[in-house]
């Protein structure tokens, strides 16, 4: 079987810890011996064991002269856990296959110099664009210190996120939305604005699927939330940070802190709303590596101007409004040649709407 | 093999008289026998022979106890050909398979009944959904004198048709505008509004492909068009048609006459816009089935709003423009539950664009 083929099977392996290893990334690894799989594992959950070394205990113990095929370029430092790259050779491995660099400045190339250093076969760059996908979060955020950013919304087939009203409820069919709310378990972190809290009081967190709550952020500048707000509940199963600039309202300030909810002060940008560039920063600080911005309009502009944003996932109903609210207002764009460009990455239906991803490729 | 298999067969014939038949309904047939086709047909050109016709004669002549598969029921009726019911029953077919009754006055029902009466066995509404969609355009025309209206526009992924200042091109790839010029070969008719003549100056002709040339129709009701609009050229290899009101300017008028451009008076909307009902109406009169609507919002909402347009097919790029214009204007819609609801039918890349095609389902 060809290296792509082991490959494959390591990145479906590596995709089980999916919304469990941030910051870390997913890793999947095969180990195989005359073409026998004798091991297998991966990355299960932050702080865990890697995927090598799950492997290599899968095979038990034995992969003298075998082949390890992993997604990302194996570790030769001491985090949690003790280096993979010693493991590999006390193991005598015997030929290493890697879907890509690992661009963490601890690693980034390292490890491949030491195995062929040590008389190892290197083959780097298999299934490299799949490999790169499956972790944009962390390879963004290892290498600018933000967290990998997306907006979604769902919005009808002529371009509106809600009536000139402010209703949205609902564009988007049920089983979009619990798409949406398995997209949710998958980030580290939720954001919108506190317009959005004002309009919808959102609970943000995941209902419609079984999976782990991210942490709900909420940008108030001024501290408008209601303390009757959804997202202030529950902040056991679903804690809650709510960024603000030096202009909040003191007595909403001290009332928060009182209910054990985080308030973050960050700076303030020219229209005296929440600094979301800064905003990022802290999040990415606190080991933020992946935000989902669920609106409204004003923080999904504001987000694409700075260049902020990494990816937009859009849901589009099959209906047409005509007038209403849509997700992008005034970017500052005049001209057809300036618009943002985008890479759609998949389109595919989901009951009755049609989900579209695409990747931010530059800003305006 | 089973009847689905040669109705799809017959289906796949049927195409090749896209954009030749209207308006007629595109129509294939197959004759076989023993599980061996003995002979095949399609409906080439309007006024030419029908599918049945083709494929009898494919056949040498000899259909006694075979089985003929047609995509829509054979005609009874003489029109510019004699009844394809009495060839079959000259030729005693043994059995007759059907796509889908005929809705024409003339037909519907009444060739399945002529044959069963015979004492020939027929089967009707083998891949009945396949067909229908193959002759959208005739059956929406059979059954209401109405042509059917598709309405097509390219936009970015946040809605946006053009910029603040009217600026569309070019939205779209190269190689869906290669696309739009296919489809508009395949509609008898063209409409735009007067204002995206007087801002992009189309030619709404066939180019980028080789194909024929559809009517070209302007809705223009004071009759604000320039002489020298690209559209009023060209008149031998593609027509227009100037769709006016009584408030036309009269200069203007005998201008446009003596250019020997064709002007039809229609009534006009309480806006005192052409009333676009009336100009379906006189185009269906004139034996157009079918009009692809390209733009501006103007004629796509007032289309929408009055429930006259039939299907959309969406260009969408992969480009986010913030404020600009959008393709639907005003509809009068307030909530989420009133929006005209449409079905995907179709989605699918072309170039970097991604295309969607919806049928409209209800009116507002």
């Amino acid at each position: 079987m060809s290296d792509e083929y082991y490959m494959r099977k390591a990145l479906r392996l590596a995709r089980r810890g999916l919304g469990k290893t941030s910051p870390n990334p997913m890793v999947g690894a095969l180990i195989v011996r005359n073409d026998e799989i004798i091991g297998q594992g991966y990355h299960r959950r932050y702080g865990e064991g890697h995927a090598e070394i799950n492997a290599i205990r899968d095979t038990g113990g034995d992969i003298s002269g075998a082949t390890l095929y992993v997604t990302l370029e194996p570790c030769c430092h001491y985090g949690k856990t003790p280096p993979c790259v010693d493991a590999l050779l006390k193991g005598s491995i015997g030929r290493v296959v890697i879907g890509m660099v690992d661009p963490n400045p601890s690693v980034n190339g390292k490890s491949i110099e030491i195995l062929s250093r040590r008389g190892i076969e290197t083959t780097t760059g298999v299934l490299e664009e799949e490999c790169y996908r499956l972790n944009e979060s962390y390879l963004k955020y290892i290498q600018t210190g933000l967290p990998f950013v997306t907006l979604k919304f769902a919005q009808t087939l002529d371009g509106r996120i809600a009536s000139a009203e402010g209703n949205s409820q609902w564009i988007s069919s049920e089983s979009s939305r619990r798409l949406a709310h398995r997209l949710r378990s998958v980030y580290d972190g939720i954001l919108v604005g506190v317009g959005t809290v004002l309009a919808d009081d959102p609970q943000l967190t995941v209902r419609l699927v079984k999976r782990i709550n991210p942490l709900r952020i909420v940008a108030d500048s001024r501290l408008r939330i209601p303390l009757s707000a959804r997202v202030l509940r529950d902040q056991d199963g679903a804690p809650t940070i709510i960024a603000t600039t030096s202009r909040a309202d003191k007595v909403k300030l001290s009332a928060l802190k009182g209910m054990a909810i985080e308030v973050l002060t960050v700076g303030e940008d020219e229209k005296g709303q929440v600094d979301l560039k800064d905003l990022l920063k802290s999040l990415g600080e606190k080991g933020i590596a992946s935000v989902l911005v669920e609106g409204g309009a004003r923080i999904i502009t504001s987000l694409l101007h700075q260049g902020l944003a990494d990816k937009a996932v859009i849901f589009i109903a099959p209906k047409i409004m005509g007038r209403g609210i849509e997700a992008v207002a005034d970017l500052g764009i005049r001209d057809m040649s300036h618009t943002i460009k985008l890479s759609f990455v998949k389109a595919y239906r989901r009951g009755e709407d049609l989900v579209l991803e695409a990747n931010i490729r530059d800003a305006p």
